[in-house]
């Protein structure tokens, strides 16, 4: 069986780059199905693409290949690592982008993607996504031994990832992003959430739901969405636009089973 | 042969909300190749999506299998329903967003999707087009039989479509959408025109003409388009900006071999 | 083995268009991969689409079908062609999408698109792509001859293509588009600038770099891009918007070791 081979990017769907890794895709492993993940990860936004990557792996079949290029440092000395992380293989830019898979399933294995028979044979300046990374993926599929690609890589960089802060009883978190429908997504798990959880977006209070249609349409909520992650909406509406909300607005989530010292301290 | 597995949402493709889904049919129907109808549906527009299904099916080969999730209702009581519509197989919220196909196709068979062994092991609240209806459509394309995933469900949900009026020879209709190119494709079909009919936008009058080449490079002109519905374009142009148009737009079509009540009571 | 049939459109995928193609496709083709080279040609941009296309097919395994639609002219008397050009074959209208493509790889055969048995059975006046040219590319995917599609086309179209003046040691050269990153592409090749290149925007003097780590974050540089042509790029921002380029802005490249009359002529 020809696993598949899963491509996130930031390339847009604009250009032909998406479209040319495929082309080099097909001529290397024929009849390898090709399966977008996104290619509209911000530019150059590496935490944005490691969660995405992190919230769909598990979805996919084992042996699935996944080819990851967000690539702000192309041309500099960044390495481009190929890893079996899980029950799948990757092929990224050393830069982090893998790194939260790599926490939640485990790295097996890793090296540094050198050899240069596995690569196009002429390699430009700017696109190693074609050049390097597609032909990696590709002969990885088709069954090449990671080890043939270069060097173990013993310690891949790992990723800032902006954890949540927890104080008496209170979660201050971050909006991670927006996704198309305006929902924004923040960086505080379904699991820390503690009984009653009411989300505070400055003057406005939000209780925690459990579907949309727990509030009427046009209301804000605030619910644990598909990826395991608080987010904030609106039923049918745009939370992001609606209630003002982007990458890195500050959210607060409190209790009222807990103490709350910001309400508690009067005078 | 393996029949493809069509996709019609309303995710965009900013997200990975499309490829998880991808991820999880390819793991149950290796092999099926994925193909994307679109992903561009108006957030939560059943209509559109409704339309956009009406006008695509027939292009497919029998057997394919249409997962189309356009669900405002997520987490609500609706149901969801698996149907064989014409030579087609459809997996779909029962919010209407199959019905005109269904009108259009015969619906020969229809199930309500509830048997807990076609779905993803774990369910979230939100995102049933990955959890339970990517899961059933990919077990539709490996053969599972209709009544495997559930009851009979007699009266799936019929959308409103916006019919146009028909009085004294003249048409009144309303654009439905608004396509890339800036068509305005609206409610009337080919079918309906009279012979030498024109189209009225407040004071512009622009006769139906056969094809694009009709009019000057800039000009408006009204053609029934790849759809069978009457479309309002510019040569090279955008009608959409150009002519200040968009969904709900009204339109009137007149016949010069027709009474016009309303040119003819004045005084 | 079966080639990819690789899709070029200006048809965005906003509306079904593109997967309506992909219908007739996998009816016509069963199991052949289709592969979006990119359906984000500026609508009707004929020389954009072949300047991506030019950029692009060289990464395609021999064999492939491109299946090529800008086609401002639908509905006119512009043909449609097919033509083995390389080891690959096309189908497209004949008004210059595929004409920089035969100059670099050579047209071996090319015929005009005609036979309605390899038509779908009802032909409309807007939609080619879907009625003409799908079916068109994929009996030949299918192994159909190019000539049991037409009579023998001797001369497609040519398209004027803006090149770069050189005069005096200096490159007088235009943006041909600008990309997602929002680097500025243009009609200068990188085998034409001369040691030394610099290239000026007014009053901004910027020279050809490597790679976009030659300079500092935020700052302009030009270099040779991945499709062989000069580019003008911001190292982790966006030229286009932060320079103010757009297509058809106009470049100039020098060197200090050439002759600069601009300079030398004054007072």
């Amino acid at each position: 069986m020809k696993p598949p081979i899963a491509l996130l990017t930031d390339f847009g769907t604009k250009d032909v780059f998406t479209g040319v890794m495929k082309g080099v895709i097909t001529g290397l492993a024929p009849g390898f199905p090709i399966v977008d993940l996104s290619h509209e990860v911000p530019p150059q936004n590496v935490l944005v693409g490691a969660l995405w990557l992190h919230g769909a792996v598990h979805f996919f079949p084992p042996g699935t290949v996944f080819l990851c290029v967000v690539d702000p440092g192309v041309g500099s000395g960044r390495q481009i690592l190929a890893a079996q992380v899980g029950d799948w293989l990757m092929v990224a830019p050393d830069n982090g982008l893998t790194s939260l898979v790599m926490e939640r399933h485990g790295l097996k294995d890793c090296v540094s993607v050198q050899e240069p028979a596995y690569r196009l044979p002429s390699t430009s300046a700017t696109f190693h996504g074609r050049d390097i990374m597609a032909p990696a993926a590709a002969h990885l599929a088709m069954g090449l031994p990671l080890h043939s690609l270069g060097p173990s890589l013993a310690q891949p960089v790992k990723l800032h990832y902006p954890a949540p802060l927890l104080r008496n009883g209170q979660i201050r978190g971050q909006v991670l992003y927006v996704d198309h429908f305006g929902n924004a997504v923040t960086n505080i798990s379904g699991a820390m959430l503690p009984p009653g959880a009411e989300l505070r977006l400055g003057a406005l209070v939000i209780k925690v739901s459990g579907t949309y249609s727990d509030v009427p349409v046009g209301a804000p909520l605030a619910l644990v969405g598909s990826t395991g992650r608080l987010e904030i909406s609106v039923n049918r509406g745009n939370a992001a636009s609606e209630l003002g909300l982007g990458e890195a607005s500050r959210v607060l989530v409190t209790s009222p089973m807990a103490q709350h010292p910001d309400t508690s301290e009067g005078e």
